[in-house]
């Protein structure tokens, strides 16, 4: 059986670019006991990623050079020597951009096995680490009560777009910050942010005076997907007690040599106020619990998401530096297998 | 009554100068209803003070223009027709670097009155506001456990060994940052910490390779007082759930037009750590508490403070200065009336 795999097989320096990766086709493997074979449809592309491919300690390991790159990846299993998933299920997981992964029982952390709900797509949208990351960042770190101010940074992302949802949910005031007049309409009509301002021409001083122009009590709780001068605009209205979820630092990825970091932080003495770091990795546990509220939202029709779709594995990179060029229209992912229908 | 005055008549730019700066002697004012007077004795000098100095918003408002610096004092009420402070009874509170300060009972957050410990300058280092801060940053936010390896900066400071020293006592591994020889064996031998770094003529990579050395699990609590390339080393050895107490940014203080800040923040998305900013006007309401447990500590001995004392009102700003060249050798204070005795 024929495996077209897309290979990290440099580490990118800045913004990745072809050189950094291989495209090939190679035969899969038999597995042994223990494992399974998934064969992946939909791959979740996420700035995450990048941070994958450096050579830093980070919450899971780098890839590996001359492996595929790592992905969420929704797919079918379609062999199974495995105590825990069964042939034809559906699961998500980290596999990787390729058609095929061979997985193991011993590393099943953040695989489960998916239902019904279709378009398949939406697993990637609603339940995958985006809106997963959304949920425990806001409600377990932010803390929400009713009619706080939620300021929210790449709020037309798959992550901002979801705290934005699940913040109106919770009778907050929401304002979405985001790049372009496109983005910030999506922003007002499709997820109900209450203001959105459009960072695009503004310097960081007028960006800040935006923000204050529409929360002149100041911000209760900032989720922060972006960094650099947004994040310092945001940070200098913080109120007194406030918390900075901060979840992606997207403008300093591709800049991690010299990265601007944040300047603005004497706000938080100024203000008592705190920086909360959070990634995916704590709240593996409680997934399930997560899960299910999520898809009950997304049965009642609470949540929307937007999902960009690229299809073919050809694709992977030039879809993956949409995320950083800012041309994604909702989640990004990539439709490793051209002919999959619903 | 005469009444010697260290008047603040320019916004410093930078490290602050003579001339932003005037000595001018005065009359005391009568006082009225509500109010009394006090005869100040010695002026606890901190870096906070120099950010009262800039027309910025903060926890509390700038010292206006022409009027005495801001500062933490312990003086004698010479004149009362206050309902709270009678004659004669010693007191420490915001008044100012000048001989008397007509004080209202309508601004008494942060005044209160002392009892009969001497030496009077102990009631600076043990229960002014840097021995406060250190407490509440310490015990309130930091939350350290037996056995927590705690990472102070700024370690001969007034706040920072004090930190260590409540860090020991509450059964923590120590590793105090300081400049030069001199302080790091006070670190070891005044305040008990387990390690001293001298952080002087080490590039920020050596310092973080350094803490790494001595701290090969991470660190549990960063206690940061400093700011700068220093902060950013300690951040690269916080452990996974650890928790940076922001108290200070004393490297940036006079360069906060275009401040350092913290560029390794991305740390705290990697270990999901915070950074949990802090000042004293959080704690206001709590100070009986903590000052009671902290005169119950130098009673026992438990707590030991440097105390550095310059005499006469005409070397406040050269005493200040001592604070950011690291010249200070201890809990850095003025003695405005030279022939105080205890």
């Amino acid at each position: 059986m024929q495996n077209r795999r897309f290979l990290l097989t440099r580490r990118p320096n800045g913004t990745p670019v072809e050189a950094d990766f291989e495209h090939v086709v190679e035969n899969v493997r038999e597995i042994n006991d223990g494992e399974f074979l998934v064969r992946n449809i939909y791959a979740s592309l996420d700035p995450a990623q990048r941070g994958w491919m450096d050579d830093v300690p980070s919450y899971i390991p780098p890839i590996p050079l001359g492996d595929a790159v790592r992905a969420t990846c929704i797919g079918q299993v379609t062999q199974s020597r495995s105590n825990v998933f069964k042939e034809n299920q559906w699961i998500i997981g980290h596999t990787a951009i390729e058609d095929y992964t061979v997985c193991s029982d011993q590393h099943l952390r953040g695989f489960w096995a998916i239902g019904d709900h279709r378009p398949l797509s939406n697993y990637i949208s609603g339940l995958g680490t985006a809106p997963m990351t959304a949920y425990f960042g806001l409600l377990v770190e932010g803390q929400p009560k009713a009619n706080d101010t939620v300021l929210v940074s790449g709020a037309a992302g798959s992550v901002g777009s979801t705290v934005g949802q699940i913040a109106k949910l919770k009778g907050c005031k929401t304002i979405g910050i985001a790049g372009g007049k496109e983005k910030c309409e999506r922003l007002l009509k499709n997820y109900g942010f209450d203001f959105a301002i459009d960072y695009k021409g503004l310097s960081q001083d007028e960006l800040e005076h935006k923000i204050a122009e529409l929360a002149p009590e100041g911000i209760d709780i900032i989720f922060e997907n972006v960094g650099g001068e947004i994040f310092d605009a945001s940070l200098k209205n913080i109120k007194v007690g406030g918390r900075a979820i901060l979840c992606g630092l997207i403008s300093d990825y591709n800049r991690m040599d010299d990265p601007h970091g944040c300047r603005a932080i004497w706000q938080l003495i100024v203000k008592r106020a705190q920086i909360i770091g959070i990634n995916l990795g704590k709240y593996f546990g409680q997934a399930d619990e997560a899960q299910k509220e999520i898809a009950q939202w997304i049965a009642e029709d609470k949540l929307k998401f937007d999902e960009h779709i690229e299809v073919g594995i050809e694709n992977a990179l030039p879809a993956f530096l949409k995320l950083f060029n800012g041309e994604n229209k909702g989640k990004m992912m990539l439709q490793i297998q051209e002919d999959y229908k619903d």
